[in-house]
């Protein structure tokens, strides 16, 4: 079932108020709503006294009216006499200032007393919810990890992060190796000098850092683990979902897959780039299969505080709905209903604006709740198979946050590039975590993966062997699990795999940089220029298939290709311009019926029993034209369309296959 | 009568210094000194222990030589005696740092302790200096609230804080209900939940944040109240004066006023306009009536510290100190008399140099002295009467300060190009409090107007009825006064008024400018461009003025205009560039008799009972010839000039009219 | 004899990869390494159990390989126990903020627990090397005052401060007087009132904030001695070395001097200009004629962290080292041998990279360790002799630091400046502390000298009397020793020398430059544009060189000469651009032999008994092509070249003359 909801707020309007919003909800045919992320104070107004009489009324309401509740667990934003009567639970940042406690996220999930709190708060809702009719899933927490929350620096993490490595090394000396102390003089002989990574980032131990890094991530998992346990036990037929921000970083979150029964997302429009929401979509996807995209702003991604969020154009929420769908989403749920009178967030437009009309947005919610009814059962029962996975390792990630290695370099635009390479030429793209089953994929892409051990390598030998494409980019294979600097050279574990050792790693200047040719045995015929970071490659079986031009690295290989088994090893020892990796990382994909998508336009295949659904979906404000494979009947107007296309501006088909 | 005179600084100098400087005074025809802002470690050498014997040789020299003296409360930079003694009285910024005890303004106002010192230092002077001949005022601290001195985190604040919110709401629902904390997740049910707004600003609860801002304010004028109370009980007939920095923002000035018998401000020339010194001068006036400008610095303004101000052009210190005039001051206080060998404020220049000769500036400041005695008692019963005012509000910039709107925009900015707009076309602009009598002007700007209640609408519909031209600009009437936001569709309480309401608020990026066409109904035929925020005015009874040329807004009003009664309101739903404001504004001004004012050109007039005076002000560095509406006496020079005329680079022209 | 080495790091490595290392440094020809600076934690793992096993074995291998050991005391690193047992050590810095414990120079210098435990350590390390063989010398602590260290802001300080001014001014009212406390408020009566200068730089009282530069200049010498003295009572024959950062500032490495046998420096290549690492190496020469670089650092400067530094070109690093040589350096050690596997430094590369295969950069210090052990006998003996001397004035410097007086101006840049245009005429420059002997020296350059005293200026008068020429430039002679302003007019104390009082200081916006004409009296004909600082000079016996052409300034006087006795005073009143500077002190230097010295070609004259030694150094990746005055034999090849010579890229000669 598709849902089509919004993110309501009971606790900001009046009961008749909350009367004229559910007549909208129904007439824009939604189906669930989303409440209660900030509504601990409502709940639990004082220590102990819980009340849920002012929510109640509204669910059942709904419910008569045939729109199912999600309710989340309020832990994120904690009433004001938390801090009073609580005042150790405060989060407290690298440099030592609190937290402020008027903001979400102010406390710290390994505070005793704050798991005390959220436990009992959870108990009660998951008690009193089981059995009111309508409320069918709960989102535990919101946004978790988001604006650096997930790292805490107080006294209860230097003990918790004490324990947590007491249980991995067992031992000082043990610990003292793993994170080569020696190097940086600071090793330690009893737990208690043991201490948080406080200094800024990149003058960190690097084994240290990574540890506390997997130790953040653990802990925000761990807090969300208690919550989801207590639900799962008062609540055995309810859905476990979560408001997760794909890209944030600072929360494995295919470790919280293991708890959660269907993944949820945030989703703010960033117009810079439609594939950006794609690529959050496709992470949440590779969680759980289905998601829902718990908060699908109204309006454009706003970085500046104080300010009103970018308007959206005629047609283009209808788009981003429908893209979450496109990505496999199976529930959308739009953010706010009506725009906030108060509070943090009271310049985000709604589906309604600050004085409840109904305008051009709900106009659009309209017929997009509509279209998502009736074409809504079509989806049913089609599946999203991708041929190709990006492997995002977080280990990677979180060495490369303290090191990127050069300048400007962010482990996940990265990934989004090749991602982004990949959905160009029209293919489904999973992101998978390093320990995934990777057989069925017919290409896999490990960019900057970094952090491996000889199991990871071996799946991925066995992988390529097997028939599989194995991409990989600068810096692979340079540390060992601790984050260590491999002594195997580089790349590393990778060296034997690829075929390839790396002679040197030249780091320049931006501004010098060196020309790549591609003309032998490369399939795509062209030079382009590299910037900052070039390895120079010996191949050791490995094949050249990109050549340095300029000066002194004349002919010296940067790119190779090596055969292995029924498969293939590409490594890409620079870092390629953004066209350049499109047209060379498309060289090696599978074939896709449509060729020749615009710039702007993103297509994407479902799978059914009954045959294919194909999404095309305009991101730009232009009409754009394009061929397709064929003519095929649009199940949203119902018309029959091709081969040659054109959609207007936020325009979207869907077509039958 | 027209005061002339200079800051002075005895504690800096030796006795034979501060003769030779006293001569230097005379001879310049100084009648007036400010002595004493920075000497309280001068006054209390010890807790309790006074002295004066340093100082009172100082003002009875200079009163024998005819110079009066304005003492200040030194409460501004408390000796280091409080802080060792008294450490809990220093201020906290938002994230918990203490103001540096080196610097100004280190002290909470509302530390009980520091009540109770800066009340005994103020008695001790009021008693000391009551009779004491040559002293005829007192500046009150100085400098109130700059640099951000306003707003302290302190545990004193944050349970003043309280006792202001519980005064103000008398429950905490009804507080709730103010702040609409249930937005946030942050009801309070007890007074000590209340705290103070430290979350970054933007992302603050805007009920909370316009309290505190509010509170601020309020904690500052309580401040000044208290000394003002002590130097009226004891010096009933001195004058009461204030060291304002009138765009400052974090003192509601107006309401400061009711302390203060004549408003003073501090002017730091800021050469990127001429005017901005006007603007300022301008605010100071509309406080008080005649206003003294308490330090005209020597030097232009230079924001980094420790660096030499810029040095201000030959005649232009000057024609800084005949702008003062020509705005209404009746003082000038030149800033610092010789610059200060030590310190903070060592790099910058006075009218001697460090090594106390008296050059270039000095001569300068001999002719100012000069013309100021010759001219001055023409001045002597002129006032100034303005037909247009800016209607500058504390709680709408408040409001801004926190959630602007649109990214850049700075509420007293766009106060100010309002202002700027009145200036260029040679009338004079009070700026005046919401509350403030407006039946007198012809035109009320009132710029970004958030936050209103029916009772000031009531009172500008009025005002346009009997006459009035009232223009509104975007996002005015979007607030109440809680700050939260209206639920009557915008301009909220205005759109009656306004004859319309906003059908959308588009917010754009920066560098997507759609076209004004002001072909229809606009007195001026012209185009611009307008970019980042463009409201869609529905008009329900006003008359569009200027409307959209591009894409979907094609067509749609920006500009509209409402007759009403005998007066008019004008509704400008986009952020003119400043020449197309200047244009616009100008053509809804009353006439003024000179027509093509140069860029650069001030042009102000004065009303008495023996005619008009007409100053004449060339801010620029060059020289600018003007058409003059006929011919008049200059009385510096005591010739006739007109009808053109060529005025030097930083010249001015006295005219009796 | 000249040492050439390397860092080396047995903590971070196996026997058996020590075993491998230390054949590559024999086969180099390697006869010193460096160790120890980051093992306080292994030489004491526990407070009081100290261990030299782990290391013992190393220095005897080294020492039969005929590599001798400079052991550092391991002081800039505490062990973790350090923080868990003395929390109190933290430095903290203005704000309030601890020092990360997981950074180096985290602890206070002023904390008695600290100097019990560096006495300690260094106490134990004496006593135990004092016999070891191939043990030859300490390096005390390492980089001194980096990264801002030496500012500590801890109540240790503010104690110890304390004491500093009562030793220094006796009295408070000495004190007061000397501060000139009056003209801030902050005059002082007992001791307990006096503070540390916490506010923004720029703002802070300049008396107080120049003892607080020379208090934290003397508590880091006063660290550094407490070692020293112990290792001279137990190590009478080893030398005693540091680990300068020549330009770091907040240290006077002159009175460091005191206590050091040899000088060493820390030399990252700065690929912007070679002559900066020039300018470094004078500053480590200027302190005890011959020095060590103790850390020529394998990669080039990389400020941000995280990143891998950047690559030298081939024959780079080699050119770095005998420009070290050039320079005067009798020891040149490479940093570091092999990569760091972990830590905080594992992003530069080594000698050898991360796997230890030796490659491009072995090979190159195999090279230049085979030039060195041939050529470096031929520079014993040789001196280098300057005639050109430039005046670096930590007083003045520090008083700069916090009121550079113009926008931008750094001092050291000034400084750098001048030695620049010295060097590019072939002149060896020396650095010295202005109470350094100038006799010898045709040229002193003062670069703006702004703190003096009548000794100084007497002594530099009688420099020039004797025939000396003193070039000053603008601000100077501004400062009394108390760092107040001077009430002499400027220049103050050089008004008398320089034969010139200045006028008027003009400070302008940067967009509004003054041109300056050199036709009148100059040496080089022609113009130049001069920005934001223009004194305007009055000559009382000097003659003007160049004067302004623009405005009201034209004709004034920008650069006057006066003879004096057998010698001159030139005065800059202008900061000149750096081209005409060069050629502006070109014009006043002695003569050299060689003329047209290229841009990025350095050339460096040793004199010896036996004749001079003549190093020319090709700073650029191009080929350099420059004539000689005449031909001389290259004593690394063997060949005679000259007069008409092509200097590869980043290649040298080393030519006997």
């Amino acid at each position: 079932m598709l849902r089509f909801g919004t993110c309501y707020h009971p606790e900001q309007w009046t009961a008749e108020q909350a009367a004229d919003h559910i007549k909208l909800m129904v007439k824009a045919r939604m189906n669930v709503v989303r409440m209660g992320e900030a509504c601990w104070c409502k709940f639990e107004p004082e220590q102990g006294r819980f009340r849920f009489e002012w929510l109640d009324p509204i669910i059942a309401t709904l419910h008569k009216e045939g729109i199912s509740t999600v309710l989340c667990t309020p832990t994120a934003i904690a009433p004001m006499w938390v801090y009073n009567r609580h005042p150790g639970v405060v989060r407290v940042d690298a440099r030592g200032h609190k937290a402020p406690t008027t903001a979400a996220h102010a406390c710290c999930v390994n505070a005793p007393e704050f798991q005390m709190l959220t436990d009992a708060v959870a108990q009660s809702l998951a008690r009193h919810y089981a059995k009111i009719d309508g409320v069918i899933a709960w989102q535990i927490d919101n946004a978790l990890g988001s604006g650096g929350s997930a790292r805490c620096y107080c006294e209860h993490c230097e003990k918790a992060f004490r324990q947590w490595v007491l249980a991995k090394y067992q031992s000082t000396d043990k610990l003292n190796e793993a994170w080569l102390s020696a190097s940086g003089g600071m090793e330690v002989r009893q737990w208690n000098e043991v201490t948080l990574p406080r200094s800024e980032r990149g003058r960190t131990n690097a084994g240290q850092w990574i540890d506390f890094a997997r130790f953040c991530s653990d802990s925000l998992i761990g807090h969300y683990k208690r919550q989801a346990d207590i639900l799962k036990a008062n609540c055995p037929s309810h859905e476990i979902t979560c408001n997760a921000v794909p890209r944030a970083g600072h929360l494995r979150l295919h470790k919280l897959s293991d708890h959660v029964t269907v993944a949820g997302r945030v989703s703010t429009p960033d117009r810079t780039d439609g594939l950006i929401a794609s690529y959050g979509h496709d992470i949440a996807r590779s969680m759980t299969g289905a998601f829902w995209v718990m908060e699908q702003s109204c309006s454009a991604r706003q970085d500046r505080p104080g300010v009103v969020s970018e308007t959206l154009d005629p047609a283009e929420l209808r788009r981003w709905c429908w893209q979450a769908a496109a990505a496999g989403a199976s529930g959308v749920y739009i953010y706010p209903f009506r725009a906030p009178l108060g509070g943090d967030d009271n310049l985000r437009p709604g589906v309604l604006d600050w004085d409840g009309k109904p305008r051009r947005r709900y106009k659009e919610v309209l017929r997009t709740g509509d279209e998502f009814a009736k074409v809504g059962r079509e989806l049913e029962g089609v599946a999203i198979e991708a041929k190709v996975a990006l492997m995002r390792s977080f280990d990677s990630r979180w060495s490369s946050e303290s090191q990127p290695g050069l300048p400007g370099f962010h482990h996940d635009d990265h990934c989004f590039d090749l991602y982004r390479a990949v959905k160009r030429k029209g293919h489904v793209c999973d992101t998978i975590d390093p320990d995934a089953e990777i057989k069925k994929y017919s290409v896999v892409i490990a960019p900057c993966l970094t952090v491996v051990d000889d199991a990871l390598v071996a799946r991925l030998e066995k992988y390529v062997k097997e028939g599989g494409t194995l991409i990989l980019t600068p810096q692979s294979g340079s540390r060992e699990t601790t984050n260590a600097m491999t002594t195997i050279p580089r790349p590393g574990l990778f060296a034997a795999l690829a075929g390839a050792t790396i002679e040197e790693i030249i780091v320049a200047p931006g501004d010098a940089p060196q020309t790549l040719n591609f003309a032998r045995g490369a399939l795509i015929a062209q030079t382009c220029k590299v910037r900052s970071w070039f390895e120079v490659i010996e191949p050791i079986g490995a094949e050249p298939i990109a050549e340095y031009l300029d000066g002194r690295l004349k002919g010296k290989p940067a790119i190779v290709r090596r055969g292995v088994g029924n498969g293939q090893v590409i490594y890409i020892g620079v870092y390629l311009p953004r066209e350049t990796l499109e047209l060379f990382i498309g060289e090696h994909l599978p074939d896709f019926p449509m060729k020749e998508i615009p710039d702007g336009v993103e297509v994407v295949q479902h799978k059914g029993e009954k045959g294919r659904i194909v999404f095309v979906l305009n991101h730009t404000g232009e009409r754009q034209h394009l061929k397709l494979p064929g003519t095929f009947p649009d199940l949203i107007t119902g018309e029959t369309v091709g081969p040659s296309v054109t959609i207007s501006a936020n325009g979207i088909l869907v077509l039958k296959a």
